[in-house]
């Protein structure tokens, strides 16, 4: 629980209301009851603050004068809204210690401060560092080092060669290390490249549920410092991502490409192998990049959602695209 | 084993043949051995009847007097084999009780009717209803509720505040309840937006294999009764699916749209966020819905396959697209 | 540690340079240390050969003439790079033995070679055979069969009625033998079409981490020999899939969809369900497959990447296509 003015104090904002104004939680301005922090950083919700039963909003200075209730004032409401939210969620933490059902090579080392949880397994020359939480059922394998801080959730995959920076949260079911997908034909059968480099995440990075990052064939596959990866995304052997990326829900990226720093790519989105993206780049949902993009800028494919009649009878002239261009060169050059 | 009139009486068909025909199992029309019961709902099979093996055909009534073998006759053939299969399925029940390497916090509540398997966790807070199955390596973490009648396949992780309606069915490797994908950028760093939500699956939803349904910022993600989703799909925090959906493999919903009622979804299709889907709406395979739909009906994007050649051809045109159309406009201009 | 001489004679190669020459690791030909072999397979990567500080370079006689230090001459040296690879890889062998904390089923059989690794559950009625090795935390549930030499990576999940051949190998997460997605419409509700069919894998697939593979609604969905999946991909129930074809990620096969052998199916492409592929057919990253493709070669679907003002000039003209399309007709016929 907090007050209105130790959060104000707590973060720097200014405040309107009642300084002892208390808060138990966190709720939306639409549906948000007493007691409850919202806030507004999109004039999209504006119409919202009237009505609102929150007791205290997050909002810049100029939705300030419009407030019904008391109120934190920010430059920037959404990232102070962030902030305070961290406040309000519980503690997940694993109980202090090894569960004494996790099974723990004899040569791993295990900071004592670290929190291991039941059924995990940690294999020969893996390393954990101080105050890293190995949630249940996650497995170490060999040669892996888990950072200072990190947050692994229950059933989290570190396959081998995995080195993860300080601070790393990665979600349930990831699987980082699985070997890349390196194959050669040989007499009609497919012969496997045994996969021989490992993955290094920097500091802060984010994995999601289910997300799969293939170590390297040679080289390492990495991600830099604050990658922020969403769920149920595959990252190619020796794929490098820049700092400060943001990757959404689904997308695939295949091997030796690299992603440039503070980019965005949207959900379900697909980039070919053996390609450079560069800084800033932002890519539509479920596009599919097939070659280098140099420039920063927002970036597309794909065709609108239509109506099934429409969109059939228009797909079908898609397939005579080429040839419905050069009738028209035609015309124009009888026309002249 | 079953006979045929036993079958008859069970599900009230009517029947042709020797009621004492006996039923060991099931198989298609083309393959059905002696024995096996085959089922013909699409006319497109309607060239196998003749030909089949099988003892005993579900079928409708026009297509009864073409049967060379005992049938039974239905006014919806697909939905009474459905019936039927469900008596062939073997009995996949956990043993009774609860597996001696369970670990389950004290604070827990399992019923004791509840069936616990090998190397399950149950965390503080914790509710299991009677009669559900919670197989081997699962993962039911803190504050979450399983209703009666659930069945959890082994390896499922509910992560946080996750409840479940009763006789839900989700399938190995699904996650649910984890964070949702919130980020502020703050000073050129992501911020985190703690998900102090949690997810609500309503009576009788199946979720499939590896699919990821995470667990709301403020409010809930939540699945009404009886929405059905395949394998690999990810719903975003704060998504609303109405009752009677189903979602086929490798869909993506983003954060904080609405799906109707009994609406279909083609697999790896890809819906952006903070939308709205009618009711019934179907949307085709791979299509990517970018507003929302507001009436019910059939809707499509993408192109039709083709040969590479003709494809790179017709695909180079497309970026001339806009440039076509203004030169046809010209021509009829400076032809009227 | 090989000498030069013994890889050349391991892999009657030839050779140029100190027979004695050591390499102790593998580099890529920009980054090679001294010890380390690189390989030169692609003539894009011919400038790296004079500057590399590689001690042995595998490549084509063609090259051979080129290289700065010693060298195998190959045929083919990809695959002759990938044969080398695998002695250089680190023996993850599991510990000979049943791990003690494995929960087996009493019938269950498993050969007394066959190495089982920590928190293993194997459910009644399966075997497992001569030096099959399954990882920790992998689940084996009831009758299932894994083959002479299977390699289980951590955290597999064979659900039921899974066959798997010998040689195969499988990566963590992956699901085999869940529910296929048969639903029948009843009243309003769905009901579950009892899933009775199993998994056969043959020998020497790969299958990717995170990867899904339903068990068949009557008859078993079927992976023929040698077929490489890499990761996150979904093959619906029934699906067949050809010996030698390789899938790469995130890749969804809908049900009953045959694929044939030798093909190579592109990256987060997609395949309706109840359609046949050709041997040899090659689908692009991302296409969409919604008919059956009787011919081999390669095949695509969908647009350019474009910057996102161009894209949304071309795609709302998409709409406009079949119009445009009549009018040109239009003014062809006024022209003539």
């Amino acid at each position: 629980m907090w007050t209105l003015k130790a959060l104000a104090e707590r973060f720097s904002l200014e405040f309107q209301g009642q300084p002892e104004t208390t808060i138990t939680g966190i709720g939306t301005l639409a549906n948000a009851a007493e007691g409850q922090l919202a806030f507004l950083a999109n004039s999209k919700y504006s119409a919202q603050l009237a009505g609102t039963a929150a007791s205290v909003v997050v909002l810049s200075a100029d939705d300030a004068e419009n407030c019904p209730c008391a109120c934190l004032i920010s430059p920037n409401p959404y990232v102070s809204f962030a902030q305070i939210t961290q406040l309000f969620e519980d503690d997940d933490s694993l109980e202090a210690g090894i569960h004494s059902s996790a099974d723990i090579a004899k040569d791993a080392i295990v900071h004592a401060s670290a929190r291991i949880g039941a059924f995990v397994t940690i294999a020969s020359g893996s390393v954990i560092e101080e105050d890293a939480h190995i949630h249940a059922h996650c497995h170490i394998g060999p040669n892996c080092h888990v950072g200072a801080g990190c947050n692994l959730l229950p059933r989290v995959t570190l396959v081998k060669r995995v080195r993860l920076g300080r601070r790393v949260r990665i979600h349930s079911g990831a699987v980082l290390g699985a070997d890349g997908f390196g194959l050669a034909m040989h007499q009609g059968q497919w012969l496997k490249v045994a996969q021989l480099g490992g993955v290094r995440i920097g500091d802060d990075c984010e994995i999601g549920a289910n997300t799969t990052i293939d170590r390297g064939a040679i080289e390492d596959t990495e991600l830099e410092n604050d990658v922020r990866l969403d769920n149920q995304i595959q990252i190619g052997h020796n794929v490098r991502i820049g700092a400060h990326t943001a990757i959404a829900g689904c997308v695939a990226v295949a091997g030796s490409t690299r992603i440039g720093r503070y980019c965005l790519i949207g959900g379900a989105a697909g980039i070919v192998g053996h390609i450079e993206i560069a800084d800033k780049v932002v890519v539509g949902a479920m596009s599919l990049v097939t070659h280098s993009l140099r420039e920063p800028g927002e970036y597309a494919s794909g065709t609108p959602i239509l109506g099934k009649a429409e969109w059939r009878k228009n797909a079908a002239r898609f397939k005579q695209l080429d040839n419905l261009a050069r009738q028209v060169n035609t015309l124009k050059k009888s026309q002249d």
